[in-house]
Parts: structure tokens; C-alpha cells; sequence
């Protein structure tokens, strides 16, 4: 029987060559950071198919991370999709890609982007209401009155985003409960995930010039899940006035997938009705809908304790990007925005712990292992899927 | 008369042998970013003068940043801060320096380093009480529970620091008084500055490995004046739960010169007397002082309105970077975080308009042009002179 080729993937893959994402790759071989597109449960050498096949892109395909080609623009990223597609399913090609797919299990993935700024939202009702409950419980409303009038959100830091796989030392600071009279230090007892999906900036803006809804994919590359670890009892301590900081700031790890957004066409879906009237800059009603069915799971040691839908988020991808420029902010290539913690308004679709377990928790025990898959319908009843992103709980030092 | 040597400083010169800040700048005739040292009024050509003597530094000065520089660690810094002297102050270096020395006026200054993250802190008690007390009217302590025990702190916006010097558009964005039913959209009508030192990490810290106070000098390669200008319309509107964003992340501007910490050594003193017990890694009741006696002044189209004095901090720039990665953040180089506003106890010390006019105003019309400036005590009686962040208002667009 002749061995099968990774060429040939079982119908409906939800890693076929409807998907084709991007990562970055090394080999116990080669320490040299290569992209890679996924193909079923292989890599194709992206660079060298690229020089193999004399592509006009080959220099981008070369790079160590994704950061050129996310440079080069829409019109860039179509063409060299269009490429990887015919590499992967003509025949013509197949002498010249079948050497250059690797397995899965033989490559080490690595952050695939430099990333240059991060930015984490809000832009779930369900968890905004539900973590204002548990948090501000003598608030009358548990959104606060800015929420249904913008994205709300905040920078995180950067120089800590990891790739999936990468282990998560459980982070140590200060908490104080209301039954404690000073603060304590130590380990954090209430060690929680947090579901997103992610949105890396390709294509830069100038300082000074707003962009505007409709160019949302000419800036933004793909997409990424993402796990925002978060210390509850650091959080909750530190974050009145200025925002979150070290409850979240010792880790956020990515998948070591970026789905190109022009994957994702199939999935577009309209978000929630607005019940409040959004000033023109956010004001979607008349858009082609830009949410995304994006349908997660959460699992924690092999056993799935969570689905969180994507398509119930309140505030879209695209919103979230004018109003993070809307004051002149300059985009960067590299920058990553997250949509925070994706909940919907079932008990089994909540994105955290916290939520899960109504601020009670059990949280995070040491040796825990996180994972966050996703997929959304693709085209002709195909299905996308999104890269995981895994993450085990190691002890604090 | 024969002209005078551009190495032949006055007596007691802010910017003499005793300072010797870095920066980067280009020429009109060469657009290379290159390493410059400031003496007097004139820019020495780092990187030509360490290649025209022979130094074993040439190529971390060849460089077009500061990073590498900064990236070598302290030993290097000390050994290539006496090389400048040398080169400076000995006649037998005079004939090889002195044609390398530009007048500040012929070179134009760039961002002397490539920002990783920045984080803002808000480390002076008076301008957290002042700010309290008209963020928050109706609390009983216009300083929230943790002000004592944590120093502070958020990230912020790496991708809009400029250089001093740039202009700065008047951000747009939405706002909501108590007296408006809905938000309305806009150009900032209270925008506002807030004068702050700020810290540049050279040698990185891998994850997990909290940074204690005592090797704050391993870590940290020199000091800047930061301009963290702030919409306080934007802000008050959005920074409930998850703190300021759009309101500060137009733009941040960072004076030309990087003091390095090292000429800054008779400038240290106490910080404030702690009020209350600090936990074990923010303790520093037995350290040798932290505090550091820089003396701020704010000028507006040329009036000085106040004078800041940065020894009225109540947290160290030691307790930040503690603090900042005693939950296991790790550094990078190029990482930046700033003190906060600088206010000390007088009217006429206080570092933003909000306070200076008590949240009446007026703040920042189009055209006003805010220069900070600020000098330490240097060795045997000298100054040592920070390099001035200015930056003028644009109209919005």
C-alpha cells in the first residue's frame, strides 16, 4: 500500500487549504525561525516552497516572523494566499511541496509576530455584567455607564505575550481581602484564564489619522486565540483607579496559528442589536456585519467545561479598531488587539473562572493545563479552524 | 581671537563632563541615525569618535539607536561613560574630538531608543489626592485604599512616544459631563499635561525572575523627562474599570537625552517618610536613599508656571521596577515607565494644568507650546542639565 501523501487530507479538514494559516516554525535540525503554513496535520515550509517555486514573495516568505508579509498589505496578503492554495492542491506543484511538509509533531512553533503593542477590550456584555456583579456587587447596574457607548479597554504589556505550549509560572504580589487589615504577599490563589480571540495589525497608520470602520481589513492580517491569565486577588487589589496591571501583566499566551481574516469570510455574522444609538465613528446598523461565529472551547486537563460563542460579543473587531485610533493613535505592525473574555449568556458558554464559578471559585491549581480551541463555518460548508492555545500552570518561585 | 573650542565649556556648564547624556540624532547632509553625547551646546559624534580612537565600544556606538548600548549592562555603561570623558576633557584626545563636535542647532534629534513597553505610574501623594479629590468628589479619601501599600501603575501606548520637539495633534474623541444625556464627539476641550520623569530599562530580566530594589542599577541605563499628555475630557469618561486609554495614547512625548543614572549619584535622597509598613520587597526603610532631588520646570509659551520637585515622590523608581516585576513580568530592553505626575506640596509645584487650576481650566489651547526642563545636583557643587521635552498643540484634524 503506498504511504499517503500530507497533499491529500481527509475531506472537511478544518486545517485545508480553505484555512492556510501562518506561524513561525524551528526543527531540532535548523534553530532558524522559518514561516510555516499549516496544511491538515502538517507545515509546509513556506520560504522555501516560495524559492522552490520561484514566487515574487519569497522574501517575505523568508523572514524569521510573520512581521514583513503583515507589512505588506492586503493586496499582498491575497496574492501570496492564492499561491500557498495552488502549491497545496495543483498537481503541478505536488513533486515540488510534498518534501517540504513536515509533520506537526516534528517542529517547535514560536511566537510567530514581534509584537509591538497590546491592547485588551471588553467586549462582552455578558461578562462585563456578570464580572461587575462580582466585582462592584453594591453597584446598581453592573455595567458601568460608558460600557454600551464604547469598547472599553485598556494596554496590556507586551514583552510577555507567549506562544501556546509555553508553561505559565503562577504569578506572585499583593492581595487583601476586605477580612484582611493589611495586605498579604504571595502566591495568587484565585489563578484564572480568560478566553479571547485576538487581531494582529498588518498593514500601519500614521499618527493623527483616525481608521475608519470600513478599513478594518485592509489593517488587520488574522487572527489569534488567546488566553489573558489573570490573578483575581492581585487584580482586585491593584486595579481601582488606573486599570489592571501585574493581575495580568506575568503572561497572555497566543496561538501559534494566525488565520488570515480572509479565511474567515463565511463566518462574518451580525453582532448583537445595539440598544443604545453609537455615535457615527461606531455606529454599525448600516455595515456589512462584522461579527464573527467563532465557536470556542474550554478545556482544563482534558475535560471541556466551557463554550463561549464569539457572534455574542456586543462590540466587533472592527469597532474596537476606530476607536483605538479614533484619537490619532498611530496602528503598528505587530500591534495586537484582544476582544477580552468571550462569555455568552449560557452558564456552560462563560468565558473565565471567575464567572464559571460565580467569583467562588475552585481557581487554578498547579499543573493545570488550559486549552482554547475554536473553529467557524468556512466556505461551502467546510470548517475553519482556529490554532489552540495551551498552557499548563507551573509553581510560583 | 582665536575661536573658542566647542570643548571649552563655562565654568559649571548644566551639560559639562559631569552629564555626558545620549541621544540620537541626524544631520541635514546625513539622514543615518547616529549616537550622539551632548557637550555644552554641541553633540559629539559618539560613534565616529569611538571609531576615530580606537574604542573597544565602536560598534555598540555605531548603532542607530540606543539599544544596544543600553542592552550591555552597567559594567560597559561604566567603562564607556569614562571613554567619553576621556575623550572630552584630555588634550591628548583634543585634535581627534574637536572637529566631531556639532552645535546642537545643526543636528536634528530623534527618539533615542526603540520603546518596548511603557508603563505610567502615579507615585507623588499630592497629585493622587489632588486628582482624587476631583475624579472622585464624593469619596471619603481622595486616595484609594492600595495608594500605600502598591506603587500604582498601567501601561500604556509604546507606538506614540515621540521625540521632544514633535508636534502634538489635539486628539479627538467622546466625552460626557454629568450635565450631557448621551456622549458627544469631539476635539479634547481640557486637554492637559502631566510632567514626569521617566526610567529606561537597558539590561532585560527573564519571566518569572521578580528584579529587587537593590539591582534597580543593574537594570535601569538612565533617566528622561516625559511629557504624558492626557485629555481629560476622554479620560474622565472612560477610565472606569479598566483605567485611562484613549485619553493618554494620542501621543507621549520623551525628552532627547537619556541622563544616564550614573551622573545622577549626588542627586539621591530620601523619599518622603513611609506612612505605612511596606511588605518585605517594597520596604526600604534600610536601602541607601532611592529618592532623587531633580528639580522640574514647566514652561508654557514660555512662562514658567510651576516647578515640580521630583523629591517630594513618595515611590522610588527602585520600589516601581519591584514592583513592577515581583509577579514574574520579565524586562526588555527599551522597556520605559515613568513616575507619574510630579507634584510636591506648594501651589506653585504642581505638574499638571488640572491641578494647577483646580479642574477649572484653562487648559491647552491650539499653538500653546509646554516646555519641561529639569536639573539635578551633579558632583563638587555642579548641575547636571536633563534635556528638555517641548512639544506644541495642532489644531485637531
Amino acid at each position: 500500500m503506498p504511504e499517503q501523501s500530507p497533499l491529500d487530507l481527509a475531506e472537511g479538514h478544518p486545517f485545508g487549504p480553505q484555512n492556510l494559516p501562518y506561524g513561525v516554525f524551528t526543527t531540532a535540525e535548523d534553530s532558524t525561525p522559518r514561516i510555516g503554513v499549516r496544511h491538515g496535520d502538517h507545515v509546509l515550509d513556506a520560504g522555501a516552497a516560495a524559492a522552490a517555486l520561484s514566487s515574487d514573495h519569497a522574501e517575505l516568505l523568508a523572514a524569521p516572523t510573520l512581521n514583513p508579509l503583515m507589512a505588506a498589505g492586503r493586496t499582498v496578503w491575497q496574492a501570496v494566499r492564492a499561491e500557498l492554495r495552488a502549491w497545496l492542491t495543483e498537481p503541478a506543484h505536488r513533486a515540488a511541496v510534498e518534501p517540504l511538509l513536515r509533520p506537526l509533531d516534528d517542529v517547535t512553533m514560536r511566537l510567530p509576530f514581534e509584537v509591538a503593542d497590546y491592547v485588551d477590550f471588553y467586549a462582552s456584555e455578558h461578562h462585563a455584567s456578570n464580572v461587575g456583579r462580582i466585582f462592584r456587587p453594591d453597584s446598581p447596574d453592573p455595567l458601568t455607564p460608558n460600557w454600551k457607548h464604547l469598547p472599553i479597554g485598556y494596554h496590556g504589556r507586551s514583552g510577555t505575550i507567549v506562544v501556546s505550549g509555553t508553561p505559565v509560572v503562577r504569578p506572585s504580589g499583593q492581595r487583601k481581602t476586605p477580612a484582611d487589615p493589611v495586605p498579604v504577599f504571595g502566591p495568587s490563589v484565585r489563578l484564572d484564564i480568560e478566553a479571547e480571540v485576538a487581531f494582529v495589525v498588518g498593514t500601519p497608520s500614521p499618527t493623527g489619522t483616525p481608521v475608519a470602520r470600513g478599513d478594518f481589513r485592509e489593517h488587520v492580517f488574522g487572527v489569534c486565540l488567546l488566553n489573558d491569565w489573570s490573578a483575581r486577588d492581585l487584580q482586585a487589589w491593584e486595579y481601582v483607579p488606573l486599570g489592571p496591571f501585574l493581575g495580568k501583566s506575568f503572561a497572555t499566551s497566543v496561538s501559534a496559528w494566525v488565520t488570515p481574516l480572509d479565511a474567515l469570510e463565511a463566518a462574518r455574522t451580525a453582532p448583537p442589536a445595539r440598544t443604545h444609538e453609537l455615535l457615527p465613528y461606531l455606529d454599525d446598523s448600516a455595515d456589512e456585519p462584522d461579527g464573527l461565529d467563532l465557536r470556542i472551547e474550554v478545556r482544563i486537563n482534558g475535560e471541556a467545561v466551557s463554550n463561549p460563542p464569539f457572534s455574542a460579543m456586543y462590540w466587533t473587531a472592527a469597532q474596537q479598531l476606530a476607536h483605538m485610533t479614533v484619537n490619532g493613535a498611530s496602528l503598528r505592525t505587530g500591534d495586537l488587539y484582544a476582544s477580552g473574555t468571550v462569555s455568552g449568556p449560557e452558564p456552560d458558554q462563560l468565558g473565565c473562572l471567575l464567572e464559571l464559578t460565580q467569583g467562588k471559585g475552585p481557581f487554578l491549581a498547579d499543573g493545570d493545563e488550559v486549552v482554547l480551541t475554536a473553529w467557524a463555518p468556512g466556505p461551502d460548508g467546510t470548517r475553519i479552524g482556529l490554532g489552540e492555545v495551551a498552557g499548563r500552570i507551573t509553581p510560583a518561585v
